[in-house]
């Protein structure tokens, strides 16, 4: 791998209060693209403002990162609802951002669903049909950001919807592929990251929680920003990533297919 | 005055709940715009969906109501905010109806703020001058409903964006020519209200709560769907200006000069 | 059975809405008790206050009616949340209301959780059990309204806290004793369901879905405000029942066993 | 001034945010009165109960601090509003804090309206009386924190509801006696804080922003846990106080005549 996408989720936190650490708007100095937060889970509009504006500034591409309506679970908990419903959230939120980016002067380059929702569409293939077909008719190049082999990834390449593949950085993955979520996220340590987030680029592989290697590909490597030490996360695996030459550079790589 | 735009509320639900006798699919069939509720005070993402299809159906034309952040007191309760953060919950509220929209293949015809934060625009040259500008950044052809001569009426000739002069319907007016709110609405009689609707677009004259006549001019009539008996108001409102000759077509008034 | 309570979701609008038909106020009269939302699904705080104000007035005595923190949801949808936060909030909203009856003199009966929540605690053991523990601490006497042979009407006998085991007028049952939920309430007959009703207080008999006789117990007859025609229903149930002797009335049937 | 209770704001996070400095554990160590955020500016039931159970592990009397229906804006924009609604909002929100306490076998010892609301009822007659004849309905020994001098004030000693007058450590005063609030809190000296706080409590002097002294009579200090560095300020005052002699205990000081 020559270059990667680095994205990080940025502007979740919601009027008084900034997610993690607070450190959204240096770390925004180190991805390329950055999710931000639509007001379901997190991001109210002047917060959305704010990141759009920084990450122009630093020339980072911007995505949109709707979450199930629930603030006070960050939109973590699963909420059962019909794919009607969750579509209707979901295009609110992305036509929320898409304005206040569009006031300053900037395009979305991709949709990214948070938390639960997120693996709601990684498994439900009535929302997630239904959601890439109402992108179809919406914006049909925009980059949907999603895990290998989910649902919504295959339903995607089915229905031609461009696609990222992610990699999670400070997520543990199983052998069957699938990432260990948990609720609450522990300290992690930069080195250990770094090399880990370096193997997959280099190599394809992942040590997984059952001690073995498993083969992943990928286009945009994840990391949360409201992982605990998520900026000296981030700053290691830049470095890291700079250092063997492997360029962060957001846009879909020519050589996924999608 | 041949023509004349008829505009409405509508969608003014939010989740299990519809507004006043909950008519709105039946009324949308005697406007020409309808002012869809975008969430804060009113308005759910599926209803805003159920709203633009019937618009559609019927050709009405869709505008965003968007108000202040408070479902609880339906967007009537002014809230102390920065220019900023109002303007910044405006754009929210116009691009997340306008994605819905556009996964519908409808484009917006206008913007008209709700309730208090209408009010508010009306008085407030910093707030209505901040929306202007953004609303020429991104849109300089969307029509703005607004009052004649309030602060953003002035602000938004000023700086070219389009207007449209509302008449209320169903509010009083005084001599000075501000409307008379309130916060809650009594039943009104259909063949007063259309007869007072009739002779304002012939002559141009409302009779005021001081007992004078006051001469206004403007471009679109304005009745609220959530007044107690509003499918009748609309009806017989309608059948007099057919009756009379006057079009309902929505569109911005080639006389108006904006 | 020579006497029976009858329950109603009482109070379920927000802000400028209502529920239903909005007949509340009318429905009251034909009640014993009134089970009052407290603002997470449903329920403002002025709301509750006026719903106290009229069960005051007439003699209904009253519960707290808490939902999952989903207003556009109706709490009609399962929320995926730990036990410790669901009974957090339940008991948020019971001391809520417990504030606003106790300004006007009233002290409550009961508290019965609604739809997903309602259902949640019917199945989930470790929410159920924390919960009935909460009570026994804040008030060891409060009635528990639940479905008879639930996990919560299990966990209640338990522990010791009173139940009153629920009928549903409006709602069908299948052989399992389990109520088949829907989204959607289709209207129903008045004569049909005060029959259905006066049939299961004398004879303890309810035809199932599945065309057969089930045999329940209960002490209180529930009936949903929102149910389309709910006024009419409730009038021609409760004329049913002082026909035919039996009073309505409500507290804890002395022969529950409780 | 032998003794002097010191409060401060507790809780306000909301869902996965803290505010400030997140520091509230250790800052609970160093004061004798807890004002617990409940829910509509700050503060969810979980925060809530956690927030009670520090407060009891460490023998500090905790108080509800109620504010506006308005999470983003953190209670500090004003809201128009009757005062009934208001004081239904409060009533909510004291009832619901209450019930967790009560779980907890706490007792609540005061009450401490938020932000703009403690602004509202320091001017606002109808609500300000409002909310004390329901204060003397439900619990007439319940204490109620405000600005000496303020409407709230007069109104209470009135009435009879006792008062716990405030001095405000990290707040400028000006020669009026009025607090001069700002939404956003510069960084304040320690020692400087704490320097003032003593003379305050020894001479009951402070210096205006005016740059003359002011005589000023209070019970309680009130330090924000919010004020940036509100960690450092909370020990160095508490030091002071230790040193000089003066005994940090909640309560009614006896002197106060309320």
């Amino acid at each position: 791998m020559q270059a990667v996408d680095f994205n990080s989720d940025m502007g979740e936190g919601f009027g008084p209060w900034t997610i993690g650490d607070g450190v959204d708007a240096q770390l925004m100095a180190y991805i390329s693209s950055a999710n931000i937060a639509t007001g379901f889970h997190a991001g109210d509009p002047g917060t959305m403002r704010r990141t759009v504006e920084r990450a122009k500034q630093l020339g980072v591409a911007i995505g949109a990162h709707p979450g199930f309506r629930d603030l006070v679970g960050f939109g973590r908990r699963h909420i059962n609802a019909p794919a009607q419903e969750l579509v209707d959230d979901i295009l609110y939120q992305l036509g929320a951002l898409r304005e206040i980016a569009r006031a300053q002067g900037v395009t979305l380059q991709h949709i990214k669903p948070h938390g639960a929702l997120y693996m709601h569409l990684a498994r439900d293939e009535e929302a997630a049909r239904l959601l890439v077909q109402n992108l179809q008719v919406i914006e049909p190049t925009l980059l949907l950001y999603c895990m290998p082999n989910s649902v919504i990834w295959r339903v995607a390449k089915e229905l031609g919807q461009p696609v990222v593949r992610e990699f999670y950085a400070d997520r543990e993955y199983d052998l069957s592929g699938s990432i260990v979520f948990t609720r609450t996220v522990r300290a992690l340590d930069p080195a250990t990251v770094a090399a880990r987030v370096l193997r997959a680029c280099q190599t394809g592989l992942v040590r997984t929680v059952e001690g073995e290697d498993l083969f992943i590909e990928f286009d945009s490597i994840c990391l949360h920003s409201d992982t605990p030490g998520a900026l000296e996360l981030v700053e290691a695996t830049r470095e890291a990533l700079d250092q063997a030459g492997i360029v962060v550079a957001n846009g879909l790589p020519a050589a996924n297919g999608a």
